[in-house]
């Protein structure tokens, strides 16, 4: 198998490592705007040659890794150049505009939109992990736009990689999705900020953090390049989100003013109940 | 050693569990208000046998870890039931109103009001993590306020846990803990709130969550009965926290809404330095 990459960062260097566990003959070549992830690439031996215009049309499959808005302005491009067995996937983390961009193509029965839930905080091609896609849910969005040929090759990927698959439109996806995941990141940012603005010694928050914290802040260490856009994509939903999040904080804000004790316990007994709910997402991962 | 424990959740199990482990000799008796509680401390033999008014006199140590309302209420009588070489130990999140609950204590000088940064989310004597304290950081608060005697009996159970010892006065630990960590546990409260809120059907949170979500929530599976009274107790420092971070979230959203993706990239870069702070956190726990 034949496969293009473009943008070799976390999400690109890993489907490399994942595609080349599976299919073991497989050829993978990268592309990216940074000649020193590029470079990086070819040592890790992530990939085993450029992606450019002359070989783009014999790729099986060309995969789009790069920031949402960057995807944006490439996809068109890419199905321009792309031979006439070539699928299209893209894994960004907002599905809406993406979609959209390509909705009248010519060639917009090779493009499948999807979104992996995978990734860590870790950015560029040596934050490659093996086995990042394995098992993971892959939301699939719009796929009656997809000819079934190209479906059908995509399946045997996401089948062989042993992902669950969901199907959504792509509105529904960035609506459900800002809340899941953008709002996590924007809270984890601004959390990090807040404590950074206050300690300016930063040994303070060194010595004093705990593992608690250390996981409220983790998203806060993500790339920036990657969830501004993805921030400024989906901002409808987010904003929507936003609102109502400070809106809580606010109430409960207010009821630690006013010594509200019994309403405060009641509030987090009912949200304890994500216990449950995250208990089952574990086991999930873990088949 | 004989040691008592009043309040058999996470804290009083794990404790108990890390004497025995150093201290094998050890007798431990508990005090629960919950009968559920004192029975599975039983059965897990996290304790020999019960603390009561005839037999705390006798101990080498009595640590204190109920929730910090609770401290602050027993905390007088306990100092009054206590031997004259019994040493009062406290592991509340709080300090400040706790210290000033026993300043002017006959026996204030056999309390040593301490917080050592471990706990994890789930609560409960079945919950005890064997090893919790060892290693991780202890603040001590108004050292000069506990007796040469009982200072050194703790410093020698600090010292045998491979604590690493902080030395605060009461009032600065409380402002500093309240960002490093009673803000994290709002924060992550209120993002399940808002995602559970708007998920009326659970299996999307299910479905669409990833690793980086349960990261970002994970401290909202807390105690209610441990954090409502810790958010109350630290009001006042709370609340400016609070403050700086609504300010944060706000202008973050106002930077979306008008699509200043500039500024956005370089709050986001700014904030990315945790990574080297939490770095140098992880490093250091690792040790």
């Amino acid at each position: 198998m034949k496969v293009g990459i473009i943008g070799l960062g976390l999400m690109g260097g890993s489907f490399s490592m994942d595609i080349k566990n599976i299919y073991k003959k497989s050829k993978i070549f990268g592309l990216d705007s940074s000649e020193s992830n590029y470079q990086m690439s070819m040592k890790l031996k992530l990939i085993d040659g450029k992606l450019d215009d002359n070989n783009i049309s014999v790729m099986d499959v060309v995969l789009i890794s790069v920031p949402v808005d960057e995807t944006v302005k490439i996809l068109p491009d890419v199905l321009n150049k792309i031979g006439n067995k070539t699928l299209v996937i893209d894994v960004g983390s907002t599905k809406n505009q993406i979609c959209k961009s390509v909705s009248d193509h010519k060639n917009r029965k090779q493009f499948l939109a999807t979104h992996p839930i995978a990734g860590t905080e870790n950015s560029g091609p040596n934050a490659s992990v093996s086995g990042l896609y394995f098992g993971v849910t892959n939301i699939l969005c719009e796929i009656e736009k997809t000819e079934k040929y190209f479906l059908e090759k995509a399946m045997k990927i996401f089948s062989d990689f042993r992902m669950k698959i969901i199907y959504m439109d792509s509105k529904s996806h960035d609506e459900h999705i800002s809340y899941v995941s953008h709002l996590s990141h924007v809270t984890s940012f601004m959390l990090a900020k807040t404590v950074i603005e206050k300690e300016k010694n930063e040994k303070n928050i060194f010595d004093m953090a705990g593992s608690g914290f250390e996981s409220t802040v983790r998203l806060a260490k993500s790339s920036p390049n990657m969830w501004a856009p993805i921030f400024l994509q989906n901002k409808t939903n987010l904003v929507k989100a936003l609102d109502n999040y400070i809106k809580n904080i606010n109430d409960l804000k207010s009821k630690i003013e006013n010594d509200n004790k019994n309403s405060i316990l009641i509030d987090l007994n009912n949200i304890n109940r994500i216990k449950k709910i995250l208990g089952g997402i574990k086991n999930n991962n873990e088949k």
